[in-house]
């Protein structure tokens, strides 16, 4: 391979055999997770009624390596190795002396990341006899995975979508029934939960909250036909997508250097991990010092503003309590259309990442990531889901510290999904339609007074 | 590689250094394209207000190999060489003995083989001072390819939409506004040919033909700054494709089998050359014998019920005659939503390649396609592009012609698109609203009455 590539490929027998597990080396453990009502901490069984045996132990696992199982493997080989990109064009437009790598995710059928772990969740729910799998989606890449995944498997979905997206996304919906998913507009009356919000507000457009109260119950009540799948936070969703950032360390070795720093968007915290935790490893083990950057939008801004505190995963106080970088669960962020960062929390892996200062954080403007992402795409010719704009927008800011101190910095960041199911947001930004977001400090010391006293 | 990989790749240094013209080798030469007033065959010169020289040379070219510039070859390295693909877990689901190969052009950031020849119209038009592009877009796919390739190189782009497929498709006209194309909904009132429409009738929806009247008006009226461009149909659309097929060849190699036939959509013919021409210089030269099967839509079937005859390109009559199978330039197909295969006519080297018997063809009903797509669709995981499906439906059709005579088959089709942006088209299908069409002789007859005289 020459100098001049672009791209640097590895080939399919390199795809990784087994996930890295950070639970395994991180210098202090991860705080218990607690039972909402004893406040104890909660154990493998109080999981049961929701995850598959075969997650649970990879959610409390020590183990620093977990075999991926064949049947894993072979659905892997339909997208990966994924590409690794070096963004000349980018570095062209930016006059910047930093060399800029990405790692493209988009290419998997889904569109994103997200297939990773959708299809690992698939295969250990039906190792275990569970013939259909439950789940919530807003912006719709994580319905869309997890719908392609139990197609794989010969398994039910049945997506609870937020009605708001339902309506103004017709395509996310369309893909998700090409794969046999049932796809229900979230609140409806086909739960509990749902109809006692109809019963309140018929006009409901319902919330990502309200949906997963759906989708959990619709698991609890099947009488073990269904579980539920979760899209992100959990460790073993985090340790799952750690097969990218393992296959970039291959690809970065190709290409003959070394990132000094990653970049990548984070929501609920499983793209950052993913092409973060193996980089992560090394700066542990092997006396690397890679700088790790997630960057949120300044519009939910967990890390740079929030608190690290015991708090509900969900909106409605249902779950167990996880400490993590909180906005409090009551805090409703802005109609930002990067769907998938909408989140209080964070996952507990990256939230101890920070607190251990293994991690920087950084917030970004709504406007500055369709910028950085727009400028990305007349380079490089991707458009990139809003979502993983944001890792655009951080790799650029990195590219031109890089330019204002004329140093070479070498800069690594994930796209995690192209936004060909989001060009509404694209549309809006041309129309002069969408602003950045900024919160009275105020208004986040109120939604945090509703802390769960623990 | 183990003989378990499901994809085989070719490195970045292993892109060809040159495009394949199958000119140098046809038994008998194309029949020459005449002028419409004259009926006398047309020279470089007659060409030159719509197209730069570079190209028209290369429309006329009887060199077999003509060499791809630097700097097209440094942007197809922003996603070339595209994947060959096994589908072994459509193999499997068809419970066929057929080998199934496919190559993924929808890696592509436009989503289709289009780039591939908008990068090399876009690069010789700016080397000859030309500083914008017209065209015309209907389904989507060309616009998109063009706006990329016309950013690529700073240049202007000025698109011609359909304007019912303007106000149907709004991400597609986010994602050419995107790459800084400016999109008009057409008829439009910035040309004469637009405005005459709109005086008959303000209510106008449009047509691919009124579309490319306003563009080739708004480059030949446009004192030299721009030029007009055509994603398809004409020899050196065709002859930049051709990397397709010669990326296949090395891939084949490196699956270690040889296909015994290849499957390709054709609607103006740029995708199935694409991928055939470079096998069949392997039949002419070589000795093999790897059948090539084009697939129309029956509901707009040129070469399987079209009369091999001088016709007009364009729908308004202001284009060169070329021979070529026909249905009548004034034919209406139905509203297929394989809009990229709605062409009354096909390329003039598509048509010799029939005539002279180096091709099969076969016309395949629109429902039995989405069939087809949504059947590859949850065994590989990609949603193919309406145009595509037909070459993933004809594949079929092959795969279970294998195993109804319980033979090996080596099978190649050419994957040319996604259908991200189509998802329309399949909503409309779970919804039960599509159909078939098929046509009474006497309505093929009848347009075919009117033929220009030659």
């Amino acid at each position: 391979m020459s100098n001049s590539n672009t791209r640097f490929d590895i080939p399919q027998s390199e795809i990784p055999t087994q996930w890295y597990n950070i639970q395994a080396d991180l210098p202090r453990p991860l705080p218990p997770v607690l039972h909402p009502g004893t406040k104890e901490p909660v154990g493998p069984d109080d999981l049961a009624p929701l995850f598959p045996m075969g997650l649970i132990m990879q959610e409390v696992s020590q183990d620093a390596y977990i075999d991926i199982p064949e049947e894993v493997r072979e659905i892997y080989k339909l997208w990966r190795p994924t590409p690794l990109l070096r963004a000349r064009r980018l570095e062209k437009a930016l006059d910047t002396p930093a060399h800029i790598y990405y790692k493209y995710e988009g290419v998997s059928p889904s569109g994103s990341h997200k297939l990773n772990t959708a299809t690992a969740q698939a295969y250990y729910n039906k190792q275990e006899g569970i013939t259909g799998l439950t789940t919530e989606t807003g912006a719709g890449q994580w319905g869309t995975a997890l719908s392609q995944a139990c197609s794989f498997f010969d398994m039910e979905c049945v997506v609870y979508m937020v009605k708001i997206s339902y309506q103004q996304k017709p395509y996310r919906r369309a893909i998700m029934e090409t794969f046999g998913a049932s796809v229900t507009a979230s609140p409806s009356d086909t739960t509990q939960a749902g109809r006692a919000i109809l019963e309140r507000d018929a006009d409901s457009t319902g919330s990502l909250g309200i949906a997963i109260s759906e989708a959990v119950e619709a698991a609890v009540t099947s009488e073990g036909k269904y579980k539920y799948a979760l899209g992100s936070v959990l460790n073993h969703v985090l340790m799952h997508q750690t097969i990218i950032g393992q296959e970039c360390l291959k690809q970065m070795a190709l290409a003959d250097e070394y990132p000094d720093v990653i970049v990548a968007p984070i929501g609920g915290g499983s793209n950052f991990a993913g092409i973060a935790l193996p980089f992560l490893r090394e700066n542990l083990k092997n006396g690397r010092q890679t700088r790790l950057v997630g960057i949120e939008p300044a519009a939910c801004p967990s890390l740079t503003r929030g608190k690290y505190a015991y708090d509900f995963g969900d909106t409605m106080g249902m779950t167990p309590l996880v400490k993590m970088y909180t906005l409090g669960h009551d805090f409703v962020p802005p109609p930002l259309h990067a769907g998938g960062l909408r989140y209080h929390g964070m996952a507990s892996i990256i939230c101890e990442m920070y607190n251990q200062d293994l991690m920087e954080a950084a917030a970004i403007p709504q406007m500055e990531t369709f910028q950085a992402a727009i400028t990305f795409a007349r380079a490089e010719g991707i458009v990139p889901a809003p979502e993983a704009a944001h890792g655009v927008a951080g790799a650029i800011r990195e590219a031109l510290a890089a330019k204002e101190s004329g140093e070479k910095r070498v800069i690594l960041f994930n796209l995690c999904g192209h936004g060909h199911f989001d060009m509404t947001a694209y549309n809006a930004y041309f129309a002069d339609e969408l602003s950045d977001y900024e919160y009275p400090q105020a208004q986040i010391d109120a939604a945090m007074a509703n802390l769960p006293q623990v």
